[in-house]
């Protein structure tokens, strides 16, 4: 197969383009080809995008989001409420949560979630530094905001443990029905929980 | 949309994922983050593939393939059959008609079709180069490989046209229903063609 490309550099770009997800060899060769096509400045911006990106990416010492300062802007925010913090698994979930603007408290990046069978244990995650800002005394409530998952629900009961003895509030994010979906097409298991949580009845809630 | 992303270098390096065909704002993102988890050695090495690609890319200045030499290795190789030539739109359809191990001619690369509504004339391509190469002599045979679009026929007619008083065989891919095909779900057109165009039965052929 190797042998089929005209060109080693183009072979080299392919194969480098084909290790992202998702991207296979026929994927990856549309793609350099595209490139190709462009001006130079442009191909150039596009590799030194990254390059710089993953050069002089810096972390948020607080959240552990990514950030272009010490301190990330959600946290350095006075305007944030200080007191709520949001436990996400990576910082795309951060930014879902931000699109939504119905929360103005901090977040907490773990970097992923609990999971034995990937080699992910609780020491591989942002979740000593969470019971530090906790132990602070500011914090009080901790929203969980991790996928309905075996991983998501296992860490969530790990850092519960683990925050059994301060004084704060824990939550999770309400899980039901949602909004827009025919309840014919739900799953029971939601159905189900959205039933035993039912809300009070309110216009416009 | 803008000010959601937590770092400027992270919006960087998506805005320019996401210019690539066929990859949105939320694809672009997976990847980055993707290559984000990778160690620096490997982003760079990513990154430089495609810079170098594009700055050292070479083209062969007989068939315009891309190739690391002058002329590449199709048409600087003796075994290879140097009195046909099959004209094909661009580099995949060279790679395409390679792996199937069955064609031992050479190939004219054009670089697109002729397209008045896309801007591409007769002039943008490397058409000039192939009737001097046929007005060489050693040419028997032109192979045309192109799509079965209307600007495939356009650019096809065109060439035959430019063609004409130089004693070259022309020929076209057999069109037909495709092997493993079922006849019930083969469109109209190409099952026209295929009787008319029926050909004598021979086992394993």
């Amino acid at each position: 197969m190797n042998n089929q490309y005209p060109s080693l550099l183009l072979e080299k770009a392919v194969s480098e383009f084909a290790k992202l997800p998702g991207v296979g060899n026929k994927t990856a060769m549309r793609l350099v080809l595209h490139l190709l096509n462009q001006d130079t400045a442009t191909v150039e911006a596009f590799g030194n995008a990254i390059i710089q990106l993953k050069r002089e990416v810096k972390y948020c010492r607080v959240c552990h989001n990514i950030s272009d300062t010490d301190v990330c802007n959600i946290c350095s925010n006075p305007k944030r409420d200080a007191t709520t913090v949001c436990v996400v698994q990576n910082i795309r979930d951060v930014m879902a949560i931000e699109s939504t603007q119905q929360y103005q408290g901090l977040y907490h990046v773990l970097g992923g979630l609990i999971s034995p069978m990937d080699g992910m244990g609780p020491k591989n995650l942002q979740i000593d530094s969470l019971i530090e800002r906790v132990a602070q005394g500011d914090i009080k409530e901790v929203i969980f905001a991790l996928n309905t998952t075996m991983e998501g629900d296992t860490t969530c009961f790990y850092i519960s443990r683990r925050l059994k003895d301060y004084p704060v509030k824990l939550s999770v994010l309400a899980r039901g029905v949602s909004v827009g979906d025919e309840l014919e097409y739900t799953d029971e298991v939601t159905l189900g929980r959205s039933i035993i949580n039912r809300m009070p009845y309110k216009v416009n809630g």
